[in-house]
């Protein structure tokens, strides 16, 4: 695609400047003042441009279940999530396109999907979530989310000797899943990417972590998972390996500069020096951790430490939205409560930045996207600063990270692919998704989760709560 | 007005029921599954009927200044703000209007404005405000801000002996300027109140909180103040009274059940005793708090100790939107960290009752406005379900209150007045209210605050922080 965005104000050093943006061959080809139109000329006037973002961690089809589950932690809220997930690879489409629409239009350009399978229709369900990304044209990392331990194993057993089931899946059938998802999706030059996913060491053997890390050898792909986002698995960790769960990830040799790690809310100094040491990324997921009461992840220390950070969503039934633009905030502000020297804070640049280019770097990609350079692919987001919600005129980057923009987004470009375009996307039709997901659903409550009825007693004992069972949580 | 809603959903003990809802003589007149339509007929298919919110607490026309001060504590963005503050009563007009717009597409029915008067247009700036909200028909409380003592006196002074400036108005002036306030604006029948609102211990004298209790008596007046946002406002609590300033402010009479008092961070638990004996009201502003620094306001306290919360958005300048569904989610997840028994959090329906009951109540309004009942004054809000943003259907409560809601208020009624229908305020020409905001404004960084520079030593010094200014925080 060859086009050139015209009179765009873009963040320069002391300031903005207007410029213009050549791009050619789905590729930024110059920026400067006043440069030639080449291809289509597209109208920049009053509008920011910066880099697209990236939504480092999300889990796609939770957005059946957003809005829904009570306010529990993350270890019974998963027993609810399980225990309602969508079985039809149908809805991992919609939900996919939905996560992608709600991401596209708060700033994002690319979308970390760690996807939970269907049991039995695997290579189905991921198959859904790329004929979703690849149709509306974000690009997409996908990490099939992988254990092979069964859900009770992630409650720290407190010492008590507990049974549990043997998981669905054996280790060695899990590995042969990736293998084929791999040979299958995996598709760079398309935008797809699939990454190694295990869910975290709270159901993941070391001998999942080590087939992983050999296919991620094999094919250069980026290693995802969840590390330490509650204190339970902090317990548990210690349970399990007599050490910290970064120690231990270290030692099987799982962190590398392509490494990203969602949460990292419980870690000691000592395990930021090793997420450092091994260049891993940090995915900031500020409204999960608040929502499921997980604490606040220690962002200002990674920074301290070099750290690379980024920032996501989560999945939809623990946030409970996709907005991108709404976790940048949250995840920038909430970090000046727990230093006092608001020399440490993060300014909104630092916060673009992060989004941008932490996320591209988290996924081995920072020669590639992440910033407005010449030579980066066209990953392009226009914002319109005339909207109501950036008004009166202050600053651009201020207003968009501090504020609350709506309708804030005029075009977005992947790839150099124009998909958004004056506040809407363009590849699908949004009008025939908002009936299909109307249709297919129903309002709900005070659904029972069993699993979370059985665990509930074990969790509150394991954790040193009082007894008693709340009935209802609405 | 007289109008029905015709089947809308609104939450009932066990769940959602579809009902109509007559409204006559601006009041709810009946709620059940099937009346007859008296007036107007209103679709409320697909629809979620709620009482209208409080935005409890918010600086108007700090609008001019969101997304500009960079990331510092309150005492130095005060510092700030007040280098730059808007000196045209023409621009507080405006910026009301757009708290306005905001709060209302929001859910909000009410605002609570506490608004900072231009020096020498004190009059003129009130009847500005007051202007805008009966001209786009939102229900307003202003309290006029108003202090006795000069700005640097709101930091600690560590022991130091300082000098300070006097103050530019006399407490006599200033109270008789409130009384002039009250004769010409305070109309409840038209949806103006005046509140005294003298902005915190850490700038009134006790003088000035006497002349504002004998107001507030005398014509029924709500009271307003800030109180202990920050670290250093406790301590200057201590400097200034030898005891907390809950203690000394229940000591001179301030505390009542007509009075609210926002932010409230940093409190003892005989503190908050004190405010659940004095029937006072806690308002919670999770993001001005987080955004500058000043720590997460014990709400899961007040609320067991039966001290009533309600909601503010702030100003603009510290959150920086007045979108009050953001502070409603943030304000209720925020506190999940602060307790590890999930049975003490929030759930979405508690975050409807605060909201709106518990905005009434921090009005001394409970009886007339704050929930869905008859003969309560029909301050409501329909929300359209359909909108992508609250799809799947799931729990609807639970899409708003938790997730991002957008574009999803399709009707508000003030005082059973419909001034927002289709998802537009009908009342004002918001297109013109953009233009001037576009054009009376400009792009602007790097901007310095001489008062910023002035204090920052000394106020590191007195927190106990590091040497050192920084420059530039953009």
């Amino acid at each position: 695609m060859t086009f050139t965005i015209q009179q765009a104000l873009i963040p320069v050093d002391d300031g903005y400047a207007n410029v213009d943006v050549q791009i050619q061959d789905n590729a930024i080809a110059a920026i400067d003042a006043n440069l030639e139109v080449v291809g289509t000329a597209v109208d920049g006037k009053n509008k920011l441009l910066l880099p697209g973002f990236v939504n480092a961690h999300t889990h796609s089809s939770e957005m059946w279940q957003r809005g829904l589950i009570p306010p529990v932690p993350l270890e019974l809220w998963i027993a609810e999530l399980y225990d309602f997930t969508p079985l039809e690879p149908d809805q991992v489409y919609l939900s996919a396109l939905g996560t992608a629409v709600e991401t596209l239009l708060s700033g994002g350009t690319s979308v970390v999907d760690h996807l939970v399978l269907i049991p039995g229709k695997e290579i189905e369900t991921i198959a859904a979530a790329v004929r979703a990304y690849k149709e509306i044209g974000i690009c997409a990392f996908i990490g099939p989310l992988i254990q092979d331990e069964t859900l009770t194993r992630g409650i720290p057993t407190g010492g008590k000797e507990t049974e549990h089931e043997a998981y669905i899946r054996s280790t060695e059938a899990t590995l042969a899943l990736m293998q084929e998802a791999v040979d299958k999706f995996h598709n760079p030059a398309e935008g797809v990417y699939v990454l190694v996913a295990p869910t975290g060491i709270q159901l993941c053997s070391d001998a999942l972590f080590q087939g992983c890390i050999e296919l991620s050898d094999h094919y250069n792909l980026c290693r995802h998972a969840h590390l330490l986002e509650t204190k339970a698995q902090q317990f548990l960790a210690q349970e399990k390996y007599g050490c910290s769960a970064v120690e231990h990830l270290k030692r099987i040799g799982y962190l590398s500069p392509r490494t990203s790690l969602a949460h990292c809310v419980h870690l000691s100094d000592a395990d930021i020096e090793i997420l450092a040491e091994t260049q891993s990324t940090v995915v900031h997921n500020p409204l999960s951790n608040l929502r499921l009461g997980s604490g606040i992840a220690p962002i200002l220390k990674y920074l301290q430490a070099g750290v690379n950070v980024s920032f996501g969503c989560d999945g939809a039934a623990s946030n409970d939205s996709q907005d991108l633009l709404e976790a940048i905030k949250i995840g920038s502000i909430l970090h000046n409560i727990t230093d006092l020297d608001y020399h440490h804070w993060i300014t909104p640049r630092q916060s673009v930045e992060i989004a941008a280019f932490g996320g591209a770097k988290g996924l081995n990609l920072a020669d590639e996207m992440g910033s407005l350079a010449v030579d980066k692919k066209a990953d392009l987001v226009l914002y319109d600063l005339t909207s109501l919600s950036l008004l009166p005129r202050t600053d651009p980057i201020g207003l968009l990270i501090l504020g609350r923009p709506a309708q804030a987004v005029d075009s977005v470009w992947v790839n150099g692919k124009r998909i958004v375009a004056d506040g809407k996307v363009t590849t699908i039709n949004v009008e025939d998704l908002r009936k299909e997901l109307f249709e297919r659903s129903e309002w709900a409550t005070n659904r029972q989760s069993k699993t979370l009825g059985e665990i509930e007693a074990h969790y509150r004992s394991v954790m040193g709560l009082p007894e008693g069972v709340k009935k209802g949580y609405s």
